[in-house]
Order: C-alpha cells, then sequence, then structure tokens
C-alpha cells in the first residue's frame, strides 16, 4: 500500500472519520503549507511527551513535564470529600461548564456494555479501587456515580459497584446518582415513561 | 375561489401542514371511494356532539351523550386529593402510559408564551380556579405543576401560581413540580448546563 | 369505536399522517369554531360534485359543472400534436411551474411497480389507449414519457410502451423521455454513477 | 498555547471538523499505541515526498518518485484527443467509477465562487492554458467543463472559458458542457424549473 493509502487508513480510525472525509483530510494535508503540515506531524509525534494522564483522575492535562496530578486533583478549593466517578474526559468539562460540583473526579475510561462483554483495557476498575482506598483515609463522604442513562451507562454503574459497593458500605459512605427527570427542553408529550417516571417521583416543592 | 382550493385552504390549517401536503389530503379525498369521504363528512359534521369537554379537568372525551364527566374524574381508583395541572389532552396520554400517577388532572388548554402576551381564549384560568376551589372542600393535599421545561412552560406556571398560588398558601397545600434531570438516553458530555445542575441538585442514593 | 377514534382512524389514512398527527387534526377540529367545522365537513361532502376528472387529461379541475375537459385540454394555445404522460397531477403542476412545455398532457394515474404486482386500478391503461387514438386522428407527432427516474417509474413507461409503443411505431410517431443528467444542485463528487453516465451521453455545446 | 490545544486547532482546520470532534481526535490520538501516532506522524510529515502532483493533470498520484505523470496521463488506453476540466481530484474518481470516460482530465483546483472575488490561488488558470496548448499539437478535438450544476460551479465555466475559449474557438474545437436533466432518484413533483426545462431541452428517444 502506498503512503496515501497508509494516511487515508489512520484518517479511518479517527472518531466519527468515514472513507471519503478520510480521503478529505489527506488531501487537506497535500494542499496546506509546508511548515503547517511539519507542525502537525511534530505535535502529534510529541503529545504524549507533553499531555500527562492525572496520576488521580486520570484525565489527560498538559504539562511541561514535572507536575503528576491535574489542576482540579491539586486544587485546595476543591472539596477532597467528594469523587465523582465519569465515564471520559468530556464529561469533566460538560460538569466543570455547569459550575455545580465542587469535588474531585475519577475518569473511569470508558463503559462496561451491556450486550459486548469484550475485554475493554482502558477500563480503570483496579486503580478506581486504590483512589478509593486513598480517599477514604483523607474522610471521603460521597462517591457519585456519573455514568449516561442508557443500558450501557446503567450497567457501568453495576459494573463500578461492584467494584467499590462493598468498601464504601462498610465504612457508611453514601454513594449517590445523577437526579433523572425532565431536561431542559422536554415536553411531556414526547417524553417516555421512564423519563416521566423519574419526573414524578423526584418531584420538589420549586422548580 | 373554487371549492378544491377552499377544501385545500382547510387543510393548510391543521396542525404541521403545508400547502403541498394539504393538496395530497385534497386528492386523497377525490381518489378515495364514496361512501369513505360521506364518512369522514359526517364524523366532523358530529364530532363535537359525540366528544365532550370534561366538566372537571376539561379534557375531551367521546360519550354517548349522558356523562359530564370523563373516566378519570369519575374514577373511584383515582386519588382525588392529588391535582396535576397540564398543558394539553396530549399530556393525559403521556402520562397515563406511564402509569406513575393514580391523581387527577387538569388541562389548562395551552401556554402563556413568555414573548408574545396575546390574549389566549384557550387558557382556563377562571376554570383552574373554580376546579381548585372545588377540591379544596374535598382535601385536596398536593398540586403538581406539570408544564414543559423550556421558557413559555415555566413562564406558564408562574402565571398559574398567580392564580391559585395564594389560595393553596393560606391552607397549607403542596405545590410540586416534575423533577428535572438526567432524561432517558441522556449522556453527560452533550447535556446542557441547567440540566447538569439539576442532576446535580436531584442526586439520590438510587438510580 | 367511538366517533372520535374513528375519525382519526380517517385521519391516518391521509398521505403522509402518522398515529400522533392524526389525533392532533381532530383535536384541531375540536377545538376550532362550529362553523369552521361544518364548512370543512360540506367542502368535504361535495368536493366530487365541485371537481371533475377531465375527459381527456384525466387531471382533476374545478368546474361549475358545465365543462368536462379541463382548461389546459381546451385551450387553442396548447400545441395538440403533443402529449405528455405523466404518474399523477402533481406533475403537472410542477411542469406548469416550469414553464417549457405547451402541448397536452395525460394522467396515468400511478406507476407500475418493479416488485409489487398488486392490480392498481387507478392506472388508466385503456384510457390512454383511447386517448392516443383520438389524438392520432388529429395529427400526434410525439409523445413523451415523464416517469420518475427510478425502477418503478422506468417499469411504468415499459407498462405504457407495451401499451401504445406498436401503434405509434405503425405511424411513425416520436417517442421520447426526458433527458437525463445532472440535476440543479448536482456535484460531480457526489453523483451517482448512473447519472454521470447520462451527464456525457448527453453531454452538449451549450450549458 | 499548550501542545494540546495547538493540537486541536490543526484539527479544527480539517474540512468538516467542528471543536467538539477536534478534541475527540486528539483524545484518540493519546489513547492509540505509541507506534500508532509515530507512524501517523512520520506519514504525515513525508506524504509531499510520496505524492506528486502529476505534470500533466495536476492530480495527486502516490509514486515512489520516478514518475511525474499519473497513470492516465501515461496510458496508451486513454483518448489523448479529449479533456475533461473538473474542480478536483474526487470529481476524478467519481468519474472514473462511473466507467463512461476515456480520455484525459485537468483538475482546476477549485472554484471562482459568484459573490467572492477573493483570490483563489489554488485555480490553475494558467496551466489550463499551457496544457490545451500542449494538447492542441497532438490533436485535441473536444474540450468538456464539468463543474457543479450551481451558480459558483457556473461562473467557474464562464472563467475557464475566458481563459482558453478564444483559443479552442479559432481551432475549431467544440467545448462541452456535461448534460442536464433528471438525476438517478428523480420525481417529476419535486423537480425545480431549471431541471425540468433541461430536461425538456434534452429530451431524448431512448430513455
Amino acid at each position: 500500500m502506498n503512503n496515501l493509502d497508509k494516511l487515508i487508513q489512520h484518517f479511518e480510525k479517527f472518531p466519527g472519520v468515514g472513507a471519503r472525509q478520510a480521503k478529505r483530510f489527506a488531501f487537506h494535508i497535500l494542499t496546506q503549507a509546508e511548515d503547517e503540515s511539519k507542525d502537525l506531524s511534530e505535535l502529534i509525534a510529541n503529545l504524549k511527551g507533553s499531555v500527562v494522564e492525572c496520576a488521580s483522575c486520570h484525565r489527560f492535562f498538559p504539562t511541561a513535564g514535572v507536575e503528576t496530578m491535574c489542576s482540579i486533583c491539586n486544587s485546595q478549593n476543591r472539596n477532597h470529600h467528594k469523587l465523582l466517578v465519569v465515564t471520559q474526559d468530556s464529561d469533566i468539562q460538560a460538569i466543570e461548564r455547569a459550575g455545580v460540583y465542587d469535588g474531585l473526579y475519577f475518569v473511569f475510561g470508558g463503559t462496561v456494555p451491556l450486550l459486548n462483554s469484550k475485554e475493554n483495557n482502558k477500563l480503570r476498575g483496579s486503580a478506581l479501587k486504590a483512589t478509593v482506598e486513598e480517599r477514604l483515609k483523607e474522610g471521603l463522604v460521597e462517591v457519585t456515580l456519573g455514568f449516561a442513562v442508557n443500558p450501557d451507562g446503567e450497567n457501568t454503574a453495576r459494573f463500578v459497584e461492584s467494584i467499590i459497593g462493598e468498601m464504601l458500605k462498610e465504612r457508611d459512605i453514601k454513594t449517590t446518582y445523577l437526579g433523572r427527570g425532565l431536561s431542559t427542553g422536554s415536553e411531556l408529550e414526547y417524553a417516555d415513561p421512564e423519563t416521566i417516571k423519574n419526573a414524578f417521583q423526584n418531584r420538589s416543592t420549586h422548580e
């Protein structure tokens, strides 16, 4: 296979990219200025050197090479007694944007699909166990499981509970789940029965 | 204007129907069997005689002409101490499908748009007041406002509170709102800040 | 079944209308003014009396009851030596909008599906034969088959040829087909092979 | 700006890629195996060395470094008396897939937008002139302009004619345009007036 086709093949593995777009990416690189592609090439080659996985929450963060923990895990302004387990780095960005959570995070690295039990070696089961043990020493009071509201997300929650549930129960640490109900834009007429059920069970005295 | 065009004009006023589809509807009637259109014509002419607005909840229900109240309002199996105010008939269908609410309903008849204060004469403000007064005599304990999670829905809730809020407060009757949070299918990464905020505030110890 | 459900069932048979929209239509009629639904009901009941199928081209046209032929078939400004066979009334409207055809029409009444040979009694095979015979006496010079560019459209063209092909060939009357190639908005990159093939075969010395 | 953000910025310039997908691309690279990103980085760095712009048609083709002309321009099986001018490389792939053209190509490199007269330095006006002059010596008989059927495509055709039109006219070389009409899947009812007009003007005696 020639180098152009090899590059296209690489791009086809990019998330959400099909054969035609992969080809367009290759042409984009062919037609851009020489120093642009040189720059891109070097950024890719050196990315892992300039971005580090946080030793505590396991999200990626840019670093000059000295720190091993990210700015959130290092911050004295965060509540170190709360831990939120999420699927991936981008969930953290969405939550930080909302500005309502002041605790620490743990990036689990993926979901445990309900129907595909293929070993997912990106999942951080034992790292999670270690982190929770560490946090327990420092007065952990609540672990929140923040997974998607779908079968895979719920299966992942079950899986995480099987890892750290016992440990938390023994010490009477609260495990919580993100609230369910009507999300922004919901209209009753189009809401699914499960969501309506949650909306009733979680109804409150303020809007 | 000829009759064909007049009919098309009628169909253009049907909800969600554009000029082209209205034309198709007219052709559909032109090409269907004679007795089909006769049947349709008669059903339309007599609809209001065979469907009645419930004197209590104001939803439409089919009747032979004797009853003035719908099967829900008449039922001894429903909890008559709970009242749920919704926008329209179709909301009731969605909620009944979910099978989690056993109280009574009140169809408010529409929303109060935030930006368009045009008098909406389908709204049933005074009827709601009368119904609540009636229910109060029979031991009402909770009124739930079930409007859409959008600016118009929230404005409608404000409007309804201005009508019955005082009355309920005086008697210590609880006003509740449907719970907000992640709805079925939600993924944190794509959730809006408001929904994430609600998901955190309403987090619970069970999924 | 009650009258409301019967009406909803009628609306569900309207082209492109699903269960939910059918229900909305019924509510639309329930909530509109009394004289509006009376008007609609009467228009539907009397539609067939005020719209007539043209004896020549078989399209529907509004009439006070005297004419048997539509304004196009009656017009002295149209070229009566050309005949264009189309699937349905709405095709005529699209062609008239384009303003490039000055001949007469024949509405075939539907397509002959390639895979479903169910008898379609709306198709006007023998009427077409009769019309062509009539036109032949008056100097017909060209019959154009204007069906969709898809398997059903092409199958319909074959079927029409089996009815009138011989007759036209004997008298040396030209049968033509609408030109194929790139349509407005087409980009080569996304064009299908068949369209590209047609675009090459039909290339011309002007754009 | 840190390297992660710099890389994301590069990806945002990729065709059809938004901020969120660019971020996903970066995470994709972060989490893939070390040798995968090394391979990708090198392919990008060396792409221009292993892919060459054909000296004749200007499309890109992979090469070990010896050839200066692509396999189509070099082929004795192609008709060297025909030239097809297209916008971009991907147009050639679509046409070759259709298998109906046996002549040579010229990649113009872009379109001349109707409304944005910004100098587009990727356009190969003078190279086209040189190529046509070269072909004229070898018995060119037809130049086909194969641009999109939209305002920009038509404006580009005008621009190309202003460059090579005179030259071709003097020698009586035919300039042709891809045929227009109904494309695969077209239904008359939904066709735009321009397409219907072309379909009538280009009607033929075979389907």
